[in-house]
């Protein structure tokens, strides 16, 4: 039996976790999803932590929100070297997906960044979990984005 | 019996603790709480760290204040790695509240967010530590905020 | 039997694994090359660590894509912190190639530095674990640079 | 017997070591203390560690000295990740004594920002080392700085 | 037998190791010196980490080169929590030799810079080893520069 833990916070003002969930039952059905919710993105790496080491999850996908200012940017670079280090610690995957305040000024913009990364985030997630590190080895160097439009690939 | 620890400091210009622990002892009278103050936010760690190690805290709410300087959020930057990384290792939440010098021009209002955000807060850590991993759940993607007002999810 | 690991993402605009792949294999015919996809440059030290800790590679080269914003000059941090935690951890070297979105306008001139770093470092890496720690001796402090011309050595 | 390290650096332009010493001295004249002097900045972790891991130091205050630049301020934050990092590791209470070059323009301001920062952290360090976690839990809140006046709490 | 390690760069334009090596030679005419070359300042941590770890070397210098950009900071940065993390571990001092491409336009001044603070610092960490925590006391708030006019003490 799979377990995959997902985890967000209050601070975020779209429910990313319902969007990645509904890929991860779609794609893995098996699988059991374990939630964990926390205030703000400093908070992530502890319940991520407790879902790979307590409640032995395979793999965790993180829904982060940021805010505009400089001291939000440190938050962020302080959870990201938290989850790398745990990631190094554990050898599990932890998928970040991060929604930025100031990506758009249209409010309805950031849901649709938001709500299109989780999906393709949570996507990533089931298919290394599933298939392993060649799983995304045929969209190696094609310049995917989740939430913003695909540059793709540099055709020489 | 359970013991939560609070961290705080003399450089901080609000007295958050007394606050916190209102919020606290309202919620968990049967808690005992044990604080440990320092001089500034880099000393922060090592408190919050002795609270779960020494004393068997099982969870920490931290009250830092920094100033306005660049420096400053280097040193902000510095505290927040190490509380995450404190987190990781021991799996223990550490909810960190911080008032940052310039969040507000007028003093007083610097008092509300202290004193708003301290109580918030420390309700955070008593849900999640009562309550576990799904406690904060039905708050989700709700953009909440604490000491300033919350924006509130984005309805699409 | 020599194991190297080779790392790179979805998130890239150049499969700058095949050159690194290529030179890997002319240098080293009998080593055996892992490669390891995932989706953007924040997951590269975990698919590093399993390379090196689950699947016995010898040394990683890892090859990375790095947006313009300044959060992702963080999340180009938090990478380095990582790969250089990992490396200081396990004792392996792991070369990282990294190209800035904003290292020129002109994407055909992204595409050069790409390959040429690529490849350049992936000498490198095959230099290091075939003849050790002063197989690059001859070349220091002469300036060369991957990518872009190397200005060499200051010549007093 | 309790041990109390002192590192400074030849970098420092003011012999804050001195001031430290004679606090320390004066409130605690059964201690013994033990210098540790080193280059600069980046190399005061080091010393801290020796002094905490080899010579059983109780607690150590550190007096570091840093430049205007902004790589400076790099190497500022390296250190301050690295002296939190080996406090939670030790338990043990690093206080971190900072002057920066661009303080003050006037070389006697810096002198007496120095000074006075070395002696209020020294007198930091002997109170939590003589009386423990609630020692300074009187000026909780308080505003208190070290070498600049202190703006002290705000009444509301 | 002592061992002293030497860590450099191909992408150094001076070849600060040799002044390095001829100041450690000169002074302990005895110990072993191994030298590590590498790609960049990136890879120093885990040439450092060998040479002390897998070699038993007692002390290292480690010579990096800089570029002017934002990211070369990052990586100086990156640089620097890896160095200091090895040393919090090891107890072992890593001087750290840094020139920065952009401290003079001139390169003739760049190799000044270079050399004069090769020299100094393999001074230093060669009396560091002979001689202990308080070699460099006698040098203590001296205001010493390596590699640029050292101001000296501020005269109150």
């Amino acid at each position: 039996m799979i377990k995959i833990g997902v985890v967000d916070t209050t601070f975020a003002r779209v429910d990313m976790a319902r969007y990645a969930i509904e890929v991860i039952k779609e794609h893995m059905p098996n699988a059991v999803i374990l939630r964990y919710t926390v205030p703000g993105i400093k908070d992530i790496p502890v319940a991520a932590r407790n879902l790979i080491i307590e409640e032995g999850c395979s793999g965790v996908i993180t829904l982060g929100w940021v805010g505009a200012k400089t001291v939000d940017k440190y938050s962020y670079l302080a959870m990201s070297i938290g989850l790398i280090m745990l990631q190094i610690t554990t050898g599990k995957h932890i998928i970040d997906v991060t929604v930025h305040e100031d990506e758009a000024d249209d409010p309805k913009k950031l849901v649709e960044i938001a709500i299109d990364r989780a999906r393709k985030h949570a996507l990533n997630l089931v298919n290394i979990l599933k298939y392993g590190r060649e799983a995304l080895t045929r969209y190696a160097g094609k310049g995917l984005r989740q939430g913003v439009p695909s540059p793709g690939p540099i055709i020489p």
